[in-house]
């Protein structure tokens, strides 16, 4: 098995000179376009890594799915969803035009950033400050990882200079989609986006996911298996923004990418997978970890539909 | 299995009294809305039938399944895809606005209506009625029924009202995405949405989509395992309009309605379903069609996500 | 005065090479691009004209203008203004995505393409033939010209490209804002887009406009006042499109240009004006028409604001 | 005269129950719904009064006529004109979709709320401090009113209202539309729409544009004749937001409202209008001042169009 994923990361090496590591953040400039690694967890409790798996990278988008996942701890799923919608969408990830027609009453879904700022928001805590230890600490039982923190040059960056995200929460907020101070939300938002994982970390978070929300080592339900098979199916319509579609057709299993270069990908009951390559597509998805996505569906036979 | 079948009608045969039978054509006004049946074919070669099975309904947006599958066996997928997007939207399966916006330049999927249009275009022949008798001799050999026909008066009723089409259709050709005659194309499309079917010919489709595109009885190959993994892609992204996500987290398999009241479900390698009851909600799906996958998904564990 | 309009002609000769005439119908293509010409007739009877002014060329979006006046005789001003709006707009003159949205219940105003079809649609007439019979009868009057005819090849190639124009009409018939049948209804407004006149045929229009609806030489009232006053008023609002804020900035008084490259300008209670050069901006208003128009505002003083 | 003002204020009087006091605003709702006040300064030195002419009213949006002037005479057109547009719109004073379109780069024009945020943040100044001291100074010179002053309770409920102004100034400066600090930004405007004015005021500032930027009284040029003539015609196009049109049609010279209740009316060379009333239309527009606006253009004959 290493040995394919090693062949498979060989064969993909040539799509990192393809993309664009992200720069609309400037401390993301700094990611280095030729990193790509891969790791693997699956449910009988094998480990397989290859290339650059434990650099580091922030995670930014994939922690939607954390999010969505402690929301939904801290709420019932009619009221979550209340908020947000959950269809897919062929608008931008950072779209937010029809959140100012008067017919539309909540973003499209979690996985885009207007819907993301709303699950933030629903985390539970007295303050913002509550509401991201919360968070953070969720991450850090997903990951088993307690090491888990937040790159602060990055939360700073992002904080700087996150007008369209701004601009978002100000108009949900005017609208009354959106309750609390906005600028606290996005504060608790741009931190999320900053914590820094590598590929294990990744593999840890999607292995919960695989196995119906349990920590398989210790048996314990860390989420409902209501609340993992809901991540996984928003993970499949929505989860790589408007090129879903796409990822269903060439990849075919749940996923979420992230603007760091990450790829968080779950097979249920079978395996957890965490993906880098930072260089991007112009849908600020991850070029290499597409393709070594894609090959891996096609060597194990992981697609699902 | 029958009786589970049975149980499961009786459960949601109160939904049929939710609901609004379609009215936007008046032919369509004239189905039962009591109306509701079911038929399941598996890999196995067991049939389960049980309510309306056998009644007559025309297939309506279904069709988009099947009329993909054909054009994708015309066309290169390349060819069909540079014409048409594969995302899932949030905007109804008959919106044009976006397709009048300078950066679009093609419609979102081939489940809207935008797309399914393009698509019917894309059908080979050299004349509007030699596209359509491939099309319909498409469907005889899926259905495995040669007494498969068009309802003339839904058609008829479907031409006379199409505008909202006719404005799409004139729209993309404006923009060079659609090339030929409008009526002409148009002409096709009607006619593909109001072929009459019932349950087991939806059965029978969808159990060549469940077998990788193959006839199970024949082990002819009617369509490609690509094109099968496609189609079903496609429907669990796109399939039931901007209710596909929500479709996903309830029910959680691939599937494609129709207005007519009919809902084509696939369970990749284990079986096709047809499901009919004619009363819709507001986005166009059945109300006890969803409410009886929604229950078979759960007691057999039909999930995919 | 001669000697001036010659000046400016001169002056603004240039421009003629700066835009590109009309394309998007292949028979407009033409149009020669060295043509400039003026007319200009006065309150008191005196006529002055310089330049191509007797070079004929079809009438185009001006007509727009006429069908209003006429559908303001047919019916009451509520009537007409609860159908099509009288709003200027930033969008292009042939948009129809604000149509599809269901916030939004007519046309912007009935400069604009879709609000021109409405309008014509409220030609009141047994048929098409009547309808676009009394409408030539009414340009006829306003032009004094008994002569003026359709130019058929215009006409037909008008019909056979105008795909965009089909897409609004049968968008707005499903929507209930437009009655009647879609082609019967875009054969008279092609029609009336494709009658052939020349500077001195707009500088009789809009001189009954200058005149508050009067034929200055017969005294007869051809439309009321009131009729006059919201034509002129539409005109300065509305009458260039998405450039008629800027018009009003650099020139100052009422007026309507189309593709043609024909403007006609209206100086209440002094003169009306018909101006042509068929070379055109991006946004379909003839430049050296315009750039005429400028000189002439200024050194005559004719800005209303 | 005022014989005419008294008349006119008595016959529109019943139209203060029509409308509703803006209360998006907490600090607006105080305003007395049966107010009705109205002056005119005439160029010839005349002053006309009547009804509650001297009841203090905030300025809201048409401060936007004053903002632009000044930036008129702190910058040249071409620049100002770069950033914002001069069309008017359909669009709703506060709607921000269209900025999110790829293909738009500017604000419609500067009397929506997009395009005064651009304008205001255009005011020469080292600090907002200073920016809003020389809009204040303007303002007092235009208005011979050294006493004019921020309504400092207005101004702290804008500013903890004003989201969806957040969301569009938020929305351009991530597109690059607007530079600078958006609280401080906003801060300026917020200031600028709070200033507290009455008809006398509104007559004052109306009198300068009427005299193509002139103080009559001392023969001062307070700004050019072009950005008076500017001013006067992107109030005739834009000033009434999306009810520009029929405002036009129905009154006939140029006017900005603002939803504090007062509309500042100015017929060129020849006089200046203020006039006060509360109640507001559901576009933002106070109904009986119209009402009063439009009696007394039919009653003194002063259409411009």
């Amino acid at each position: 098995m290493e040995e394919l994923l090693k062949k498979i990361l060989a064969r993909n090496k040539h799509l990192t000179k393809q993309g664009k590591v992200a720069d609309y953040i400037p401390a993301l400039k700094k990611g280095d376009p030729n990193d790509l690694g891969i790791s693997i967890f699956d449910t009988k409790g094998n480990i397989y890594i290859a290339g650059d798996y434990d650099k580091k990278f922030t995670i930014q988008s994939i922690s939607k799915v954390v999010t969505l996942m402690l929301i939904l701890r801290d709420w019932n799923e009619e009221k979550v969803f209340r908020k947000i919608g959950v269809e897919g969408t062929d608008d931008n990830f950072n779209s937010l035009y029809k959140l100012d027609m008067p017919h539309i009453g909540k973003p499209a879904n979690p996985m885009v950033n207007s819907g993301a700022i709303v699950a933030t928001s629903l985390i539970k805590g007295s303050s913002s400050e509550e509401k991201f230890e919360r968070l953070l600490n969720f991450f850090r039982t997903l990951t088993l990882n307690d090491n888990l923190v937040v790159n602060e040059e990055v939360y700073l960056s992002e904080k700087e200079t996150g007008d369209k995200n701004r601009a978002m929460a100000y108009l949900m907020k005017n609208k009354g989609l959106l309750q609390g101070e906005v600028e606290e939300i996005l504060d608790v938002y741009f931190r999320q986006c900053s914590i820094e994982v590598n590929c294990k970390d990744l593999s840890n978070i999607a292995l919960v996911l695989a196995a119906d929300g349990k920590n398989l080592s210790t048996g314990e339900e860390i989420v409902s298996k209501k609340i993992a098979d809901i991540a996984r199916t928003i993970m499949a319509t929505c989860g790589m923004y408007n090129a879903s579609g796409q990822f269903a057709l060439d990849v075919g299993f749940p996923a979420k990418s992230g603007v760091g270069g990450g790829i968080l990908g779950v097979i249920p009951n079978k395996m957890g997978i965490g993906v880098y390559s930072p260089a991007l597509d112009s849908k600020g998805n991850s070029i290499a970890a597409i393709g070594v996505l894609k090959d891996l569906s096609k060597e194990l036979d992981l697609r699902i539909y």
